[in-house]
C-alpha cells in the first residue's frame, strides 16, 4: 500500500489527510504540536474572547475513526528527495509520497529586532503573549500616575490592515468601550487609542475599494484610528516610528501588535536546496499547475507555503479555503494516479473574502456582491462556524461564541505565563 | 471612610471584599494575578477536561459593580504592622485593616529537588504543565519501540491520597479508557498503570472508612490501583522510589503528580515576624476565636494561611467553604466595629465534604450521612456548578462540563507552552 506523508496539521494537511479516507494508501500526518489550529480566530484569543481549546481540536481526535492515518508529533527538520525520506529531530520517515503544508510565519521586512516589541499573530502562544500585554497593559495604566505614561500605556499599536489588523484592532476596540467598562478606578479604557497602521493607501487592500472605506468607517466607530500610506520605520520597547507621505511620527506606545508581513516556514528553502524549485520573495514554493514541485512527482507543496498562480495568473492568497482545496485536490491526484489517469490542474473556487470589524460589523466580498453590516456580519458567522462545527464536538463553541456576543462578555482574559519577551514590565 | 486591605483574591479574600459592598468601607484587592481561580476544578484543567478560563474569573470583572472596592494587580512582599502598611513589590498601599488571605502552596516535606519531577497542583501553570506532561508521556510511549520504556511512559504516579490526588487519579483513569480511545495506533493508552500512592492506611482520610473503600473500589474500576501505607523516599526524571510497610519498591515512570502537602503562603512568616503570632507545623498563622492575629485588632487572617480550631479543638481543614465562610464573618465583624458592637466567635458551618471519582461517581459525607456513586456525584455536581454560576456568566461552564461529560470529550486536551522544568522531553 502506498505511503503518503504529510507534513503540517494545518487546513492544507489535515484536509488532504480527511480526503485520502477511501484511497488505499497508508497516512503519516506529521506535525510539531499536538492540534489542529483554526488560525482564523486566533485574534479572538488575543483579545479574551474565546479560550485556546475553543479553537484548536487535537488532530488524534479529529482523525481518531480514520484508520489509514498516523499521526505523529515530531518537528521535520530536512527532506531527502533521493532517497524519499523525511529527516526528523529525533528520528525519520520514508514517504513514497510526500506532501508538504508548514505554512507560514509573520516576518519583520529584515527587522528582526523588532519582534520582542511587536509580537506576530500565528500561534497560540503568541495569542496568550498579546492577550497578557493587551490587559497588562490597562493594569499598568491603572496603577499609573504620570499622565503621558498613562497615555502611552493606554496607547495599541496594530501594523498591518490586513483582514487580521483589521479583525484585532475592531476586537480591541470592542474591548476597551464594553468589555473593560466599570472595570477600573483610575482609568477610562473607552480613552484608549488604537492605531491601525497601513503602507498602502486603504485597509484591506485585496477588498474592493467601498469595502475599505466602510471597514474604515466602522472602525471609526469603535475608537480605531486607521493610518494609511504609513510605514514602520522603527519600533522600541516604549515607542513606534511611523513615516507618512511628508513627515515622521513618533508615538509613545508600550503595545504593538504585529500583523504585516508573512514569510513562508523554512521547509520552502530545504525543499528548493534539495529539488532546485524556485522560491518567490516571500520563500514560498513555485508550483506547477497540479501543485507537483516541478520535475518531483511524488511531491506536493500546498497551503501557504506553496505559490500558486490562478487561471489569470495571480497568485493565491494565503487563506484558509485555499489550503483546505489544495489538500482536497492533492488527495485527489493521488487517487488518480493510483488509477493510472492523469490529473485535472488545480482550480481555485473562490467564495468570496470576508472579515469582521466588531458586533454586528463586518465586510463581504462574495462573487462581485459586496456586503457591510449586519449581513456581512452573520454572513462571517455562518461560514465560519459551520466549518468549527465541523470538527467534533465544536458546537460548543458556536454557543460561547454567540453567549459572549450577546453578553458583550470576555471571560477568557486571563493574564498567565511568563513573559516571552523583553518587554518592559508594568 | 475606613480603608480596608485585603491580600488574595481567592475564595477567603474574594468573599471578605464581597461582604463589605455595602459597609461604610473603602477596600482594596491585592492580588499577583489578575483572575480568581476556582481551584477545586484545577484538576479538570489538568486533564484537558476544561480549560484554564472555564474556572478562572477576571477579578475585576467580578468586581466590577462593587464601586467601593479597588483591585490591585501587584505582589506583597511584606508587612509593616507598626505604619500599617503592606509593602509591594513596586510600591506600598497604606491600610486601616488588613486581611490577609494568601493561601498555600504544595510542599515537599523538605525535598524540593523533586519538584521538577513531581509538580504539584495549585496555579493554572501548574495545570497546564501537568497537561502537558501527561499528554507528552502518551506521544511518546506511541513514538517508542522498546517495551520497557514504553511502559515506563505509560506508568502514572499520584502522590498524595487526599480529595485531589483521587480526583486527579480518576479523572486520568477516564482519560486512558475512554478520551483517548482510538486515538492513538502503535499503543492502548487503556494499558496506562496509574498509581495513587498515599501514606496513612486509607485514602482520602479524612473520610469516614466506608468512604475511602467505596473510592477505592471506584478507582479500581477505572484501572487505578491504590497503594497505601506506602512513603515516597525519592522522586528522579524516570522513577520513583517507595517504602512500604516491609520493603522499597522501584517505579520506573516519566510521569508524577504532586498532590501531598501544603505550605503556607511566605506571607505568614513575615506576619509571625512582625507581630510575634504563633505559626503551626506548615507555616499557617494561629489566629485568635474572630479571626484575628493575637494583640493586632487590626490584622485578620483567614483560609487556608489561618490555623483555627473548632470548638472540638479540631484544626478546620484548608478548603474553600472555610476560606468562604471566613471571608464573609471578618466583613461581618468588620461592619460591628464600625458600629460599635462585639464580634461573635467564628464558628464554621460543616456542610460536608466530598470528593469525585469518575463520571457518576463520587463519595459525600453530608452531616453524617455517607454517601457514594450516582447521588454522591449529583451532590458534588450541583454543590460545584452552584457556586460557578455564582460568578458571572459561569453558567455556559456548566454546559461545557455536562457536554463534556456526556460526549466523554475532553476538547482542551492541548499541549502548550515551553516545559517549565528539566523533565526529559520525549
Amino acid at each position: 500500500m502506498s505511503h503518503v506523508v504529510i507534513i503540517g496539521g494545518g487546513f492544507g494537511g489535515l484536509y488532504a489527510a480527511r480526503s485520502l479516507k477511501y484511497a488505499p494508501v497508508q497516512v503519516t500526518l506529521i506535525d510539531r504540536r499536538n492540534f489542529h489550529l483554526f488560525q482564523p480566530l486566533l485574534y479572538q484569543v488575543a483579545t479574551g474572547w474565546l479560550s485556546p481549546a475553543d479553537i484548536a481540536s487535537p488532530l488524534r481526535a479529529v482523525l481518531k475513526r480514520q484508520r489509514n492515518v498516523h499521526v505523529l508529533l515530531a518537528e521535520a527538520t530536512d527532506i531527502d528527495t533521493t532517497n524519499r525520506r523525511v529527516l526528523l529531530k529525533d528520528g525519520e520517515v520514508a514517504y513514497e509520497t510526500l506532501i508538504v503544508a508548514t505554512g507560514a510565519r509573520h516576518h519583520y521586512f529584515g527587522h528582526a529586532q523588532w519582534e520582542p516589541f511587536a509580537p506576530g499573530l500565528k500561534t497560540i502562544e503568541d495569542a496568550t503573549e498579546i492577550r497578557r500585554r493587551i490587559l497588562l497593559a490597562f493594569e499598568a495604566a491603572e496603577r499609573e500616575s504620570d499622565p503621558e505614561r498613562v497615555r502611552s500605556w493606554l496607547t495599541f499599536v496594530i501594523v498591518g490592515g490586513g483582514p487580521t489588523g483589521v479583525e484585532l484592532a475592531g476586537t480591541l476596540g470592542e474591548l476597551t468601550k464594553d468589555t473593560l467598562r466599570y472595570n477600573f478606578r483610575h482609568i477610562n479604557p473607552a480613552e484608549s487609542r488604537i492605531l491601525l497602521v497601513e503602507g498602502t493607501d486603504r485597509i484591506l487592500p485585496a477588498y474592493p475599494a467601498d469595502l475599505s472605506a466602510k471597514a474604515t468607517a466602522a472602525l471609526a466607530r469603535l475608537g480605531v484610528s486607521v493610518r494609511t500610506g504609513a510605514t514602520v520605520t522603527d519600533v522600541q520597547a516604549e515607542a513606534v516610528t511611523l513615516r507618512g507621505d511628508k513627515q515622521s511620527e513618533h508615538i509613545a506606545t508600550r503595545t504593538v501588535v504585529w500583523a504585516a508581513g508573512v514569510q513562508a516556514s523554512p521547509l520552502g528553502r530545504i525543499l528548493a536546496t534539495a529539488t532546485g524549485a524556485e522560491l518567490d520573495r516571500v520563500g514560498r514554493v513555485m508550483v506547477a499547475p497540479d501543485l507537483r514541485v516541478p520535475g518531483h512527482p511524488d511531491l506536493f507543496v500546498i497551503g501557504d507555503l506553496a505559490h500558486y498562480r490562478n487561471q489569470h495568473g495571480q497568485p493565491l492568497p494565503g487563506v484558509a479555503p485555499v489550503a483546505m482545496q489544495q489538500g482536497h485536490y492533492v488527495a485527489e491526484v493521488i487517487r488518480h494516479r493510483l488509477r493510472g489517469q492523469p490529473p485535472p490542474p488545480f482550480q481555485y473556487h473562490d467564495r468570496g473574502n470576508m472579515a469582521i470589524v466588531g458586533r454586528a460589523e463586518a465586510v463581504a466580498d462574495i462573487q462581485g456582491w459586496h456586503f457591510s453590516g449586519l449581513l456581512a456580519w452573520l454572513a462571517w458567522l455562518f461560514i465560519h462556524l459551520i466549518h468549527l462545527v465541523e470538527f467534533e464536538n465544536r458546537l460548543l463553541v458556536v454557543i460561547q461564541w454567540a453567549w459572549n456576543y450577546c453578553t458583550r462578555n470576555r471571560g477568557a482574559r486571563l493574564i498567565t505565563g511568563e513573559p516571552s519577551s523583553p518587554r518592559k514590565s508594568p
